[in-house]
């Protein structure tokens, strides 16, 4: 303890902290207190005489990120950020943490205020995250120069390392030696069910070693120990992890080093012990001016650096490419495409949409720079890499393509690191049934409203032998429940290259594309300006003389739709075919534009999936042909006709409801 | 190579493996050559020397377990089975590898043939899952002592060792020092996309060992080396992880060592070179009776362990404890269960469904011995420890509690795998946002059909503060999405016991149960011997003289609806309100039944979440009171308030439709 009387200061900025987390978690009558108690001096020392940043430009470039991965602790960032006089943290906010209609929310929300890097919350995620943005440090360090030259620093408990998307992140992150990725463990010995020995023996130390990271341990009450650990960190060429001892609830005399500081109100006689404790002898909520200053120093600082680089950013010799990066224009991509896609109209090409998606890659990634592909271990099977596309590693940073290895979930984090970055556009495949792995940072990812694309192959039955454990079903109707994500079925290399186009220009939503293992015709056989899959669902067929079926097909069942309204018209039965890429954009159209495409006669849908997600477009009477189970073992023909996903299928969910 | 001829039998035995699946692979024109023929000699050595298994009871509660954790070398897996003489895996199977109606399926998929322990293929889950058989096994031999009392041996490649479940894994399994789990680790320093050194630097020894692990490095292609290091491993009180260094596709003296090799067939040409650098002089598919007989004396020396097992089982003071566990009788409970509803109906307690189903496990851990408890770190929250229920550390399995940590995907295949140990019905608790994170083995257990329990609690905005990121708004259809899973949202007590009943009497499906953080009234107020939640939905008010809308809710939703109808009831509006605790188990019911529950007239559904998987018990024109997007971090009555799920909303679509 002795280390305070020497830093006066920063053990009143901790406590400034504490007294904030305690009276705003009593407050809301709920909250953690725990996190930002036992953290307080750590990130006092962080702040103080390390983090570059600046209040008044929270998206500038080259600030420092931090990232609290235990989201939980959220009291101690918004506590920071309202001392460092972020102009939409005021203290009503403090008070209204976790209250309706406030930036507090429980936990941080990415969007709600101004330096709130990444939502957190969901364990182990901000720690997966950083890795994302500290890869897009380096690859802009390596673009940019010392335009692009900051840390990423990132406090994480206990929970983000039993995790196992941790194990993910470290190990890709060791691999790439990602030396600006600072990772401050709270080792507080305590989760929420008691001491961390019921649950765990990891030497954390070593397990980082073992992946190739700079290990320190300090003892996290002690200022001038914390900061040269940080100050070392920061000149080893590893990413560094260091281990900061602490108390949960440090400050709390009776309560803290329990498990029962982590996650409830202190009540107010504890509070009140833990201000004599402190010898912090304010009222809640009360700040006073010393400490406000000690923290606007940082914002000062901050500002004097921002400036500087500013200047040296105008001056630069690569400011402009920087600034198309910053800007993520798509405008180069729209002659690029129109060229490509009337060469798709001559061609007609019949190819898996997952080839088509590398055709259209090609394009996109010779246009646009700033994005950054990837495969979780399967490049030749998603087609995600391009010509001329090198691989990143630990010694290069210049090329545009990642190998994130067999980490779907890690993967997919990272790829929201990147988005988050500001630098970069990424994207990164999988096969669709890994979907599952990767879910939670799909949903991280839509939460926020980052557009992170998802390149997810192998989208059915279609992909043939490997069986029900690699053949989604679900799969579709699960990530169409996920709110604010897009998901696209392209049926051919038109609509796969419209998916890019829709892909690249969003800029609030992520996408996810959903394409096939095997070979599909040409299905639009004309190049047009107007992008159709944009509008989610639209007649590929009308037939002359009004409707008497409309058939809906996505992706590789678009080809049967067509074939069963081809064999319907032989029979004098007129169907339209509709292609119904996107529910989520189709729920976009205007009425009269949905009521159009979709018709008032019987409908038949045509999905190799469950029909759950399908009252987008039919109604419980119309018909379905798709899955209504798991798939098996066998060639995609073979499965195709076991499961009864055919024209006369198709033929006969029509004529029963005519 | 020198071991090898001192050890010719086992070369042979290995050579059979690599055979066949170089002819299968061949012949289906499809699958993963690389890794069995990396792997047959570590296999051969294993099984020769080691495994203690019986073809003809392959149920047999202390065989020892083999699991494929590489799944996609499944036909490692199937040519064992056929060599040891299992008598469904007869030469037209291995012939017939991935084709439709054969039990070869590309991935090994339990149920489909015996001796196939797990379903495999999604990466590290068979490592996760083959946690819990070696807990299940430590757990039954401090209660059975050598009646259970045998190795869970899994071969797992690199894909499962970057996959993050792999540290959810190796982190429990070496915190319980589950000494009886050995993984053989194929370490061939080649993934997909090609040498692991792409995308991993991870000193994997070094990691085991953080994580209590015992470890140890063989030469993969030398018996001798391979028989000691498992030797070794058997003896170690540490689960064990033995590195073996293999060559991928070995024997094909072309391609061996190359990541081409990892999932393609390897071309006839290639197969005739193999043949010849094997020394292998067989035609395809066969397979000489020397070798045959080399593996069956494997059979057969399991054949005589079970026989002299199943005597030591008779005269066994156990015999009736260990009998019922292997019988999973749950009639105990029915009994009790009665009385426990009787009280309820009684009581009428207002709680949490959380918390009544602590109640309801109360009774059910009283009368069924055979469940295991835990949740991912989150007991006092989810509510799954019973009074005098014990939790299990590495010095101790008396037990029957599992802390499991931050650990939901870890959790949920470990629990898998007590299920299918045969000897326990596991049940583990988190919350409900974070199925997503143990998504792909609530996914597994539904496609095994393994009658895993998972408790899912906080299951809706009525969590309130801790926000959006933990508030389930699209969970419930993304689960009821998934086939053979039974999701239950029970609305009080008493259909949270009944749920706890259902849940126990499932024998091939996993069961799901949502429940509530904030209390709920009792809305069934009498003790019926029939269990009406097991019929999906039912009325739970029937207005008289016939009904003029139909209001359908789930969980706490329900009392909303129940208001609703008294308040419409005011107006002269006539509501029934159906509870619908389950849309799967709905499904099944006769559609009489089905069509008396949901009446003809309007209908309004009511549940905090989206309007998807609705279309269940909903048509196009009916009205949906729920969340159309994430939550909001607020207290629970004013998020209700603030996104419009209230009696009045209720009533508002009602009238609409009338």
């Amino acid at each position: 303890m002795n280390a305070y009387t020497k830093t006066v200061d920063e053990r009143r900025m901790a406590n400034a902290i504490r007294a904030l987390a305690m009276d705003a978690v009593q407050a809301a009558n709920s909250g953690h207190p725990g996190m930002p108690m036992g953290m307080a001096d750590v990130a006092a020392v962080l702040f103080n005489r390390f983090m570059t940043l600046d209040p008044a430009a929270p998206d500038w470039a080259n600030r420092d990120r931090f990232v609290l991965s235990a989201g939980h602790g959220s009291m101690l960032l918004y506590a920071v950020n309202h001392l460092l006089g972020y102009d939409d943290m005021g203290m009503e906010q403090i008070r209204n943490f976790r209250q309706l209609g406030y930036r507090t929310a429980g936990h941080p929300e990415y969007g709600h205020a101004k330096g709130i890097e990444v939502t957190t919350g969901p364990l182990g995620q901000g720690l997966a995250t950083s890795v994302g943005m500290a890869l897009s440090e380096r690859l802009g360090n390596v673009r940019f120069g010392d335009l692009i030259d900051h840390y990423t620093y990132v406090i994480a408990g206990d929970g983000c390392l039993m995790e196992g998307i941790s194990h993910e992140a470290i190990d890709l992150a060791g691999h790439l030696q990602l030396g600006h990725l600072i990772v401050l463990w709270d080792d507080n010995k305590i989760t929420i069910d008691g001491d961390t020995g019921l649950s765990t023996s990891t030497d954390q130390q070593a397990r980082f070693a073992a992946a190739g990271w700079h290990v320190l341990s300090v003892d996290g009450h002690d200022p001038d120990s914390i900061a040269k650990a940080i100050g070392d960190a920061r000149k080893d060429a590893r990413p560094s992890m260091i281990a900061c001892r602490t108390v949960i609830g440090f400050g709390a005399p009776n309560k803290q080093g329990r498990h029962d500081v982590h996650g409830a109100p202190l009540g107010n006689d504890e509070i009140a012990a833990a201000r004599r404790e402190l010898a912090w002898d304010h009222p809640a909520f009360d700040v006073t001016a010393d400490v406000y200053s000690a923290w606007h120093k940082i914002a000062a600082r901050g500002a004097e650096a921002r400036k500087t680089w500013e200047a040296s950013f105008a001056a630069s010799a690569d400011h402009d490419a920087l600034q198309l990066h910053l800007d993520a224009d798509i405008g180069p991509l729209t002659k690029a495409m129109m060229d490509y896609k009337a060469k798709l109209a001559k061609d007609q090409p019949k190819v898996a949409t997952r080839k088509a998606s590398q055709m259209a890659l090609e394009v996109v990634n010779a246009a646009l720079p700033f994005t950054i592909g990837g495969s979780a271990d399967l490049t030749g099977s998603n087609l995600t890499q391009t010509k001329g596309m090198t691989a990143v590693n630990a010694r290069d940073f210049t090329g545009r393509y990642i190998n994130y290895g067999i980490r779907e979930f890690g993967m997919s984090a990272a790829m929201n690191g990147l988005s988050l970055s500001g630098l970069f556009k990424p994207y990164g495949g999988t096969f669709l049934v890994f979907a599952d792995y990767a879910r939670p940072a799909i949903r991280l990812a839509a939460l926020m409203g980052v557009p992170t694309t998802f390149v997810m192959t192998h989208d059915s039955i279609g992909l043939g032998e490997d069986g029900p454990t690699h053949q989604p079903v679900e799969t579709l109707a699960s990530l169409r429940a996920i709110p604010n994500l897009t998901v696209l079925r392209p049926c051919d290399a038109m609509e796969t290259a419209e998916a890019w186009e829709v892909a690249m220009a969003s800029t609030k939503t992520p996408v996810l594309m959903a394409l096939s293992r095997q070979g599909l015709p040409a299905m639009r056989k004309t190049a047009l300006s107007e992008n159709l899959l944009a509008r989610g669902a639209y007649i590929l067929r009308e037939p002359y003389g009004g409707r008497d079926v409309t058939l809906i097909a996505t992706g590789s069942e678009v080809e049967i739709a067509m074939n069963a309204a081809d064999a319907l018209a032989e029979g004098g039965i007129k169907a339209a075919v509709v292609s119904a890429p996107s529910f989520e954009l189709f729920g976009q159209q205007p009425d009269a534009y949905r009521a159009d495409v979709l018709g008032n006669v019987p409908r038949v849908g045509i999905e190799a999936a469950i029909r759950m997600s399908w009252e987008a477009v039919l109604r419980a009477e119309d018909g379905f042909v798709g899955m209504t189970g798991f798939g098996a073992s066998a060639p995609a023909e073979a499965l195709y006709k076991h499961f009864g996903i055919t024209v006369e299928a198709v033929i006969d969910a029509a004529k029963a409801r005519l």
